[in-house]
């Protein structure tokens, strides 16, 4: 019988769309690795990985998967955490890995075009001379199709919004290989009242209505100054109260992010920063010099008021960058607080009144299961992560975590917030996704699915059943 | 033959949804008032016009017009532009003047929730002893329902962005009578990554794919110390220069607009301002005393560098209201020009960058014309209007100043820009938005019509055919 990768190098190959052998491997090195992301779920197999080097070549990827109803993986940096690179129900796997080049860069118009492929680090090294920046930074080094894909966003949401606010236009290829641009054929306007939002409507998606072959991006400027300081408190409550006086204040803070005392502890095991093992505050400011200053007086006298210690500066571009690296590695940092452990992390996201009573739930949630479990969070938009360590080997520790994290989401959901911030709903947050939204809106989504994919071959399995 | 209202009102009456007679009507005098929006397109009258008092009656009309294909026309405040209120195949219009209560404000969250009819205005009002506000202001005093349904923005979306921006949630009847959330039954988190964005497709759909009975809003701190001034250029382009400046700067300016020389002569008289006729800018910036010092210090430098004049100040709020009353009433102020003409406006938007040559060539066509007509905008998003007055009994006359329009809106799309920033499609721009999409993009927005729609009961010959 002839193998899935036969038939669709041969069919490919014939007609000069995929050119080379290396294109299409069903190597099992290659299967492997591509059958998984970052998160704690199964591992599952494509049949096939190919390797387009053009739109072009997806296109027709698309179109004999279309007919042949052979299921379609898009693969970017494999960073996701909720399994949506996985491929449970076999087919292709489509690794993006050639669209690498940032195609377009107007500095005088704050934004570029770029290949799905180039990840946020890539392009922030390349805009650096320019005095600009892109601002979403997820923890790992994240391909921006993959970014687009799950709503991604990071430390500098509450300043500068998520992928959502940043994303101008998407080119995707669509499940009959039409290639579409979301926002105008040549689009880069800031605002549009022009037809169907499309653009958000594939931002969040994750991979199952089109494959994004290039985004046009919004960027930022490099501000003036930039201020960084670290602050820490007797309980996680009064943290989170210290993050709501200064949003109440209309601090215009750049980034507010914190770490529970056991995150603390594996960051300065594995970053060698060395901070007391207390609920901890890092705080960025940015703006003009004066601008900064008073941002500072009056988040300092909130935390004053909420029991916080001396403001640590990080003040040199290399102090911050040392401070910031800490905060972007501290998933490596739990994992590294046990071996042989595997990291099954989760986030949920609240209306930021709430955060006090989740925060304090979860960690006795976590504290109850015995487990260690490290709590960070993106607390300025209410967002936060739990990272929890188990035994790979031992079925019911897994269980334990899930519960917390399941437990978590549940808590997060009656709370009016939602169980995923910015991992997304992948294959493991299926149930939760129909309880937060109800059946009535989950139906309107499938049926926009089976709109623009009535053959469902885009990543089946994901986001609903 | 029984008619429409008849048929509706007692099928309604009969199941006990719409309970008194005074809510479905087919008075001729409120069939004309409902077959149109403040733009110039003609009347086109619904059958009946129906008052719900809650969204099960909302429901009910729903489910009855889709089992009986009866179009279906929503109508908030009627101040649209682009004849999205029309009802060109008759049908049942839903007025939603009943659903104008503020449900919920937390401050402490910046958020609330509104029915569909409640204005930004009134919004505003009420906001305004908690420190609140809600930044997003078209011209009219428009319902955030509509506001929605359109993708409004205005003077402030430079800072605050759009409603796109804006809006966390929404409740939306769909076709079939189903009432949902877009983000989460209870779902008001500042940021998700849950399934699919629902609420930015619905934000822009122009009443196409639901009635919005509901909003939850994102607010926003009113600044300690807000500042506005008036500045004066020789020439458009040395206005959208200093624009395009004090953006690159990074200054985070609150309000950039531009008003063209004919637009000040025409606020002059409208709304006794005593500005010399000539391309203007007014700015506002917000913040804390010495931000709003420093942001002044900057933009004042980049307006000498482009031969702007002294800053005239409007420092108190009386002084800043009179300023920005005489700019939201412009539209106005430009068809008190000349008497028994109607006004046709227009907007665009295009990268900032592209500003100072469409600016210049529209302006320059305007004058060929011959017709009087206005060009005001929100220069800092490259968003901007004209207003063109013509005589409503000469079909030549109305002829002109719409091929201004299009040559306008097609240049803007051929500069990476879109034939509308804020007013939407609806009638009159439905060949552009193909043009600026393409057949296969706008082929999967009707696909998604359909998928939430089938029987195309919601606002038909809307966006698209």
């Amino acid at each position: 019988m002839m193998t899935l990768r036969d038939s669709f190098s041969s069919n490919l190959q014939v007609s000069g769309k995929i050119t080379s052998e290396r294109n299409v491997t069903s190597n099992p090195n290659d299967l492997r690795q591509h059958g998984k992301d970052e998160g704690p779920h199964e591992v599952a197999e494509p049949q096939v990985v190919v390797y387009p080097q053009n739109k072009e070549q997806i296109s027709a990827i698309l179109k004999y998967c279309n007919k042949n109803k052979v299921p379609v993986i898009p693969f970017g940096a494999g960073s996701g955490l909720e399994g949506g690179s996985s491929a449970p129900t076999g087919g292709v796997c489509v690794d993006m890995q050639s669209f690498s080049k940032i195609l377009r860069v107007s500095p005088e118009d704050f934004d570029c075009t770029v290949e799905a492929a180039v990840t946020w680090r890539a392009l922030n090294f390349f805009l650096r001379d320019q005095g600009l920046w892109f601002p979403v930074d997820p923890g790992a080094d994240a391909s921006l199709g993959g970014m687009c894909s799950t709503s991604a966003s990071g430390t500098n949401a509450v300043r500068y919004g998520t992928m959502r606010e940043n994303v101008l236009n998407l080119e995707v290829v669509l499940a009959d290989g039409r290639i579409i641009k979301t926002a105008g054929i040549k689009g880069r306007a800031r605002k549009s009242a022009a037809g169907y939002n499309l653009t958000n409507l594939f931002v969040g998606s994750e991979g199952t209505l089109g494959i994004i072959t290039e985004a046009t991006l919004r960027l930022h400027a490099i501000p003036e100054k930039q201020v960084s300081a670290v602050v820490q408190f007797e309980s996680a409550r009064s943290a989170t109260d210290a993050v709501v006086g200064i949003l109440q204040n209309a601090v215009p803070i750049a980034r507010i992010e914190f770490m529970d005392e056991l995150t603390v502890k594996a960051c300065n095991a594995y970053s060698r920063t060395s901070l007391a093992d207390k609920s901890t505050l890092l705080l960025e400011f940015d703006g003009s010099e004066t601008g900064v200053r008073e941002q500072i007086d009056t988040a300092k006298s909130v935390c004053d008021d909420n029991g916080g210690t001396e403001f640590r500066w990080a003040e040199s571009p290399e102090e911050r960058a040392h401070l910031w690296k800490a905060r972007h590695a501290v998933f490596y940092a739990t994992c590294a607080m046990a071996p042989n452990t595997k990291c099954y992390t989760t986030d949920v996201c609240v209306p930021i009144s709430y955060l006090p009573e989740l925060l304090e739930s979860t960690k006795k949630d976590i504290e109850e299961t015995g487990i260690f479990g490290t709590v960070v969070g993106h607390v300025g938009d209410g967002n936060f992560h739990t990272m929890l360590l188990f035994d790979p080997n031992d079925p019911s520790s897994f269980a334990k975590v899930h519960a917390v994290g399941e437990k978590m989401a549940l808590k997060a959901i009656e709370l009016n917030g939602t169980c995923t911030g910015e991992h997304g709903i992948g294959l493991g947050k299926k149930k939760l996704l129909l309880k937060e939204h109800g059946e009535d809106c989950v139906s309107a989504m499938k049926a926009i699915k089976f709109a623009l994919d009535p053959n469902n071959i885009l990543n089946p399995t994901k986001v609903f059943d």
